[in-house]
């Protein structure tokens, strides 16, 4: 996880920018230039949406250490969204941001290993080693147990890459099995503990491993309590902003030198221009600019200085 | 799930052939015509994979139902795999297949709309209605709860679709989570009863709903139990095969009508030349034919005639 604090150190910013460019998000000017070119089709779909990701990326990244693309928002516009995913990974890796795709995947063993390939590793074709995605981190399901962790734990070792595990999501219903009791633990502590058997050996100089969890802001008591529990597992919290969640939720996340987690915003910086007063559309990447300013110091106002 | 059980009926088999071609099981001669095309490229593997499926699929398509492709195996080939998927999917629609794409997602409400739109519905382009990957079913994680299942019912049940939610999955850890009990009963009987309860409103002509389980053959007494206790919850079985199981194990997931599951094949039907004597990779559609009829008598042997 050593890449991903230190930029965040660097940045004195705890925030990842969420890319889930639903198209209803994008700017018309945009959107009309592509669907020009290539016509209300999936091809011009994805390229307003790598318009609208480079050009958010190109006010964010000098500010904010991290992206996270959200697969499903690539996939709905086939593959055609993703080969605009794929783009967008590059893009924002040119930029040197840390970039995490949530794809929330999870399968048995030799299925893993693909996705391990796909998202964070790479792919041998005959010989030539090829990279297909190649972002920085992934989120993962766990619902399927070790095996399905094991395959990304080599390369997050030997690429210096991390996985985020589900323990305690954001979403309403998120209790109705990850709260329920096993033993005198939730689901979601027992998934919390195994993050932290997982990623025991990949504990970097920041006291932090690979395997980091995640918690929703939306849930902020039990943010605190796993923060104690789990002392070498850094979190990815969604929740911040549109889901309800805010800095006085989110503060139980870090330990006492404001690390130990990342903030997740995406509505809230991708549509920022709608909440700014006299701003228009035209607006959207100085108002994702100066949201992604006021949330980090919105954040840092509750953790203090990052070191 | 009517269309796929008037499938069944109709071929008298009920296995799935799994479409999870990693490069090393495409024969060498399609490899080679693709490779001079495109180069040892993501591209290169991509159109391999597809030459090979669409062998595949043209001497299976007459007597086993359903498809399913698993997307790991065409993500860790870049957006050029996932083209290959579309592709895929595609081609077996139009021979007349069910085509169950196995991408195990799950997520936070929004999310999910993006990832039913994706798999199973349809994505708006500017008023335009366009088919992302347009598959007749999609294999779902339900770790985040009733949020993450309810976008994909709508789509069930307008547009006769169905999922497929993992309850007890075929690999050696699933029990680390899923064999743990909450009160009186596991996670995966859980998991199990809110598929029956997803599925409610869903319940076709033949007494299943929309919303299926995944079960793994390795079980064969946790399949008998779920068998017993989710009357309308069909059953998508892997582990048959490769994994270890066999139709005496797979006979509990069948209800007395010889209906209620379809069991999974992936490489026992994609590399069924390796064990079939005298045969080379020259024969590998013949061979994939060969063990798909005999997977079939093999099924039927222990639960008779589907009706």
């Amino acid at each position: 996880m050593d890449k991903l604090i230190e930029k965040i150190i660097e940045k004195q910013n705890p925030t990842v920018a969420g890319l889930d460019p639903k198209l209803e998000y994008v700017p018309g000017f945009i959107k009309a230039e592509c669907f020009t070119k290539y016509g209300r089709t999936l091809e011009g779909a994805a390229a307003a949406l790598f318009e609208f990701n480079k050009a958010l990326i190109d006010v964010l990244y000098d500010i904010v250490p991290a992206v996270k693309p959200q697969a499903a928002y690539y996939e709905m516009y086939g593959w055609q969204g993703v080969k605009a995913l794929a783009y967008t990974i590059n893009y924002a890796k040119s930029k040197g941001m840390y970039v995490m795709t949530d794809g929330k995947r999870g399968d048995i063993g030799a299925t893993m290993e693909a996705y391990t390939a796909a998202h964070i590793g790479t792919t041998d074709v005959d010989g030539e080693t090829c990279v297909a995605f190649g972002a920085d981190a992934l989120t993962v399901n766990g619902y399927l147990g070790t095996d399905c962790i094991k395959p990304l734990l080599s390369v997050c070792k030997d690429k210096d890459k991390d996985i985020f595990v589900l323990a305690k999501t954001s979403n309403p219903s998120s209790g109705e099995l990850q709260d329920k009791k096993i033993g005198d633990k939730t689901v979601y502590e027992t998934m919390g503990e195994m993050c932290e058997g997982w990623g025991a050996d990949t504990i970097g100089k920041h006291g932090y491993s690979a395997v980091g969890a995640v918690v929703g802001a939306t849930y902020p008591q039990m943010l605190g309590e796993l923060r104690e529990k789990l002392p070498h597992t850094f979190f990815l919290v969604p929740g911040y902003g549109a889901q309800g969640g805010g800095a006085e939720d989110a503060k139980y996340a870090f330990d006492k030198n404001g690390l130990g987690a990342i903030v997740n915003s995406s509505r809230g910086i991708m549509c920022a221009w709608k909440k700014q007063d006299g701003k228009t559309e035209a607006d959207f990447a100085e108002a994702a600019r100066a949201e992604a300013l006021r949330m980090r110091e919105d954040l840092l106002g509750v953790i203090g200085e990052i070191r």
